[in-house]
Order: structure tokens, then sequence, then C-alpha cells
């Protein structure tokens, strides 16, 4: 019989949630999901009503195509529908950005999302990786980056903001003026998978420089921000010449009919949504309070909804992790299959206050038990 | 403010039911949809109660990977796992074998699924058409399409078996015979979309051939056959070493969280499923005697799960498509747009008895109709 660590030797990426909780219920445990970064607020349970009273007939048509859809999406994100391409969730847009307009070679600053580093490598791309430094709080120094593009030569560069797993983020200014210096590449990719929780108030997006730097790409997730992950959604802003190309490589009705449904009522939904954002950021605030108090933890400032938490020297992640979830049943992600990270981290998703309280105490007494373990062995084993 | 005949206009393949019934819905009519071919007895109730109960859970988790899907597809089509790819509808698997094995050249016999000649010329590449004829029954002459195929060099070839639209089928020993002469092929894909619906009983599948013919690939719809394709889904079966590249190649998460639940269950409703094959070849049947029997129009023999039509020389298929969707609300699909065929021709999917009954009558209505109004404009004009 499978247990739920045995799950994680299986797959470069985490297994899903399905899986675990499939195998947790057998062990008679109940998973919270500190794992992927998702919007606790969103849907309202109206809007989810909405859309399950609609779904029969959303699984019984044909979805539309992208024209039709990208009149909901535009209204909802404010961007004109030219600039605008629709994927089956961003990491579809992820593979096609690949293969359209990555020519030779990538520049990555890692950690990152995997698979800015796994989909060029699939297609036999150079991959010119850039080390963030921890010293610096995984910030990303621009001056140092863009001059090691400049010396390795490579053609185009992407950058996630605010950064998964770190959390760290360059503002509006910085990235204007990282682009300004990279106009030279043949690409550009700012994903902002998680920006839409960096602050309070307006999303510091650079959706609104696409007019002015020909070669970005913008990227966004939907399905996580919107706490419809299992639906697939994210899209992309660009130019018209960009979105032009893209949309016709897409495969057509890569949009399925329930994100269609989604689509459509987003519009209605937009303040609830902005809202949502806002107790998101709240419960990041509690969360970076709560785990910091640990013994032996540092816990680095984020901009995203999820921290990047260092474990003491004297544990690993893995054990961390493993223990979490056999005794408590959280489910947090360890960082060391991430290029430029190491055992040492964790991800921790953001969840609602009462909740991470309960991790907090969890992974204080996990630490703490881990550590009496690995202080005996060298009395067992003299 | 658009009409539901003004929508066919923007788009090559066909405007979406979703559009065409909210405008139909604005203009007071119940749209009947006899455009997309899909499976009039499933799900049966119980599962798409089933589904319904999961539809919050698919939406609010991550869907797994493809090798934990592929377990539940592997038990329903009986086929090993290693030799499965699902996609996000077939139309994913078209695009990425296009760009993964059609190297320069492809042979398609049209008239066709509009994706086989629309994908190749995406990427640049040389589309050999081959025309079936209408004096054969567009029954596939086997031995001119391979001398084509010959003749012009083409590296590739496609079969749509039971053909999209006409529904000439050819016989798997047939099939075997096609491979056996492209050996020499990078690719012969048989596009096997419909064959579920081919005979009563066991389903002539190519897929068991897969082993003699390292060349092939098996292309299957999922979501229309099961009358769920609003969900988006498809499979391919093929040798190991293609399954890999094509597994390597696709976008990781490709299959959204309601299509697992609904993969997850198909083990178990197995029967259900070959049970209502066997109702939709009975409507079948009885479709074919109630358009016959109308005067003028001529309908092909058909193993999909609709007929392709041929109108009479003094009315179009525009006209009679556009007719009968204002005029009683039943949307057929006219085939004017598809190379290969013309105005004269009109796809009809197989629905229940009764709906077909209503559409025979109102298609005998039209026709006269249209014919008399024709034959009063020469007498205007004069």
């Amino acid at each position: 019989m499978k247990t739920t660590s045995s799950l994680f030797s299986q797959t470069q990426h985490s297994p899903s949630f399905w899986e675990l909780n499939k195998i947790a219920k057998h062990e008679g445990t109940t998973l919270k999901d500190f794992c992927i970064p998702v919007n606790s607020y969103f849907p309202n349970p109206n809007m989810m009503n909405e859309i399950l009273k609609g779904v029969e007939f959303s699984l019984k048509y044909y979805p539309s195509q992208q024209p039709t859809l990208l009149k909901d999406l535009s209204a909802f994100v404010d961007v004109p529908e030219k600039n605008l391409v629709l994927g089956n969730g961003s990491t579809e847009l992820i593979t096609w950005i690949d293969h359209l307009f990555v020519k030779e070679s990538i520049a990555v600053p890692i950690p990152t999302f995997g698979r800015w580093t796994d989909q060029p490598a699939v297609t036999g791309k150079k991959i010119v990786l850039f080390q963030r430094l921890e010293k610096e709080g995984f910030h990303l120094n621009i001056q140092s980056f863009v001059d090691h593009i400049n010396k390795t030569g490579a053609k185009s560069a992407v950058v996630c903001n605010p950064n998964n797993p770190t959390g760290a983020l360059l503002t509006i200014k910085e990235v204007e003026d990282f682009l300004e210096h990279l106009r030279h590449l043949d690409l550009v990719v700012v994903d902002e998978s998680f920006i839409d929780y960096a602050v309070e108030g307006e999303i510091p997006t650079a959706a609104t420089l696409i007019d002015r730097f020909p070669n970005l790409i913008v990227l966004k997730s939907l399905g996580k921000n919107l706490g419809l992950h299992g639906t697939r959604m994210g899209y992309a802003v660009a130019s018209e010449t960009r979105t032009k190309i893209l949309r016709k490589h897409l495969p057509p009705w890569n949009i399925n009919g329930v994100s269609q449904k989604i689509l459509n009522m987003l519009p209605k939904y937009r303040q609830e949504y902005l809202g949502s954002l806002a107790k998101n950021i709240k419960d990041r605030e509690f969360a970076f309070e709560a785990f910091s108090r640990i013994p032996g933890l540092k816990v680095f400032p984020s901009k995203g909804n999820f921290h990047y938490v260092k474990v003491p020297d004297y544990v690993d992640g893995t054990s961390v992790r493993n223990s979490l979830l056999s005794n408590y049943g959280f489910f947090v992600r360890e960082c060391g299959n991430k290029l430029g990270s190491s055992k040492q981290f964790i991800r921790i998703a953001i969840r609602p206050q009462m909740e991470s309280q309960m991790l907090a105490i969890a992974l204080k007494d996990t630490i703490a038990t881990l550590a009496s373990e690995t202080q005996w062995k060298p009395c067992q084993e003299a």
C-alpha cells in the first residue's frame, strides 16, 4: 500500500491533492493543503452556486473559441481583447511561448517556478541560470542579472514577479528599468502569476507597459487566483503581433465549457474578487508573524500568497514535510527539487489565520522533535 | 443586434451552441443541436449526478498528471497505459502530432475534419489533397490514395475512419492493407473519433495494430462520445516511443479536474457506455430511413453518428441551414466551407428518433418552400 510520503518520489512537481487525499483518507487523516497557493476567499458561495447550476450545460455543449471568451476576460482584467490570449492554465502558455518565441537561450533567475527551467530543456534551449541570493532576501539584483544576460549572450529572459517560491517583488519602476535594459532581447517574460496579492489597492502589473516594450509578454494565472485551479485557466498580455501568433498556434477549443461559464461570470464578481485579495494579504501578514516566532525558522518577507521558509540546519525540509503530513495532515511544499533552492527550504501557502495558527503549532513541535531525534543519533551510533 | 444566422460568417468552424442559444433565446426559439454529433444516451442520470456532486472539489484542487489519469483510461478502453496519451480534446493532440511528427507534407483525403487541413497549414506543411468521390459513396479508394501518396512523395498521411463528414467506413482489413502499403511513411494517423458508433458489438479499432505498425497513431475523441464534450478530452494510441515524445511535449496538467473526475468514473460505467452506443446506432438507422424519404435529398450511408446529406441542385445548403435555424430552431452543419465538399451538402448529427422525425418534417417543408421560391424568381425577374 502506498503512503502519503511515498508519492513524492514519483513526480518532479508535487503529487496532486487528489492522490494524497485518497491515501490520507485511508490512513484516517484529513488533509490541509498548504502546498498550492490559492485564493481562500473566492469564489464566494453565491458565485459557486451559480457555477454549479450551469455545470451540466457547460459539460454537454462545446465551448466557444477565443474571440468570444476574450470579451469577458477583457472586462475583468481591463486589458483590450487584442492584447489577450487565454490558455488551458498558464502552463499551456509557457509551453507555447517557449516553442514560438524562445529561439536559442533563455536567462532565468533561480529559484523559480519549475516550468521556466523544465520547459526550455524539453525543446533543447540553453538555460542561463542566475542565482538569487539569500543574503539579499532573494530580491533580484537587476543590474547583476542584466550584466549576466549580456555576458552570456542570452536571447531571452524571464522573471517571476512576485517570485515563486521566494515571494520577492520588483516594483513596477524596477520592472520598467529592467525592460529598458533588455530592449535588444527577442523576448522578456514577466510571469505575474501571483501579483494580484502583492499590495492592497491597485495591482502593480507590467501589463500597462506592453505598448512601450514590443518584446514583453506578461503572463498570469487565473485559476489559482480565482480559487478554481481545477478548471485550468491562465492568460498572456502582449502586443497584438504576438497575441495573433499565439492564438494561431494554440489548439482551438483549449478553454473548456466550465471555464467559459466562469469567465462569463467574472465581470459581475469583480468587486468581490478585489475584496478577497485584501483578505489574503491580511492572512499573509498574520502567517508571517506566526511562523517568524518559531525558534530556528527563517521566514522571508513575501508579496505572493505563500512564504519561503528556511528550516534550521539540524533538520531538513523533507523530514519536516513528511512529519507534518503524517502527524498532522498538513501538506507543505519542500523545495529541494527546485534549482537554486535546497532541502533546507519549504514553501507554505497562505491559508486563513486559524489554519496558519494550527500549522505554526505543528511546525514548532515538529522541528523540536526532529531536532531532538537528530541529537540522539550520535549517542546511539557511539 | 446579431441574429443566429449572422454568427456563421465569423468563424471557419461552426459558432458554438452557447452563442447561438443566447441569441435564439432572445429570438424566442429553443434550439435543437443537429450540428455537433454527440452521444444522446450518455452519461446516464446516475453518472451525471455523481459528476455534479464531485464538481466543487474538482474545481478547487489541481488535477493529476498523465500517469495517474491513464490508469482509468486504460481500464476503460482496454489499451496498455504505455500506449496512451490524453489530450485537452483530440484537437490538442492533432496540433502536437503535426508539430512533432509531420515533417514536410501530409496526404489528406477530403472532405475531412477541418483541423486535418487547417493545422498543417499553420505550421507551413505541404498538404496533399485527395478527393473522395461522390460516385463511390465517398468510400476511400485505398489503391488510388496510396498511388497518389507515392506519386506526390507525401511523407505522412491521415484518414478519418469512419470519415467525418461523409460517414464512410474502411473495414479493419482495409485499414491493415492501407498501413501495409504505407510502412515507408513517417506517420500514418487513423482518426477514429467516431468509430465507437460503427457497428454493434466489438469496436473495429486500429488500436490493436500499433505493435505491428510503428508509424501508426490512432486518435480518438472522448468528450463527444461520452456526451460531455464541454469538458475537452481525447486520446491517442501509439507505440511507446511516440507516446513518450507526445507526453514530454504536451503541457503538464492539460486535463482539467472535472475531466479527471469523469475519467475516474468511466471504468465503472463501461457497460452503460457500450449500451448507449447500440441505441445511437438504432437512431442512425431510423434517421437514414426518415431523411431518405424526402424528395430530392440524397443521404449517404454512414457509420458515424451523423449523416452527410446532399440537398437538391435548386436549393443550397446555406439557405437550408438558415431556414431550419430561424423557422424551427434546428441547427445543422452546412459543409460549404469544407475542402472537397460544397454548399450542396449538410451534415446532420444523429439525435433520438422523435427529434429526427421532427427534423425530417421540417426539412421536407424547408426544401419544398425554398424550391418554390427559387422557381418564382425567374418569373419575377422576367
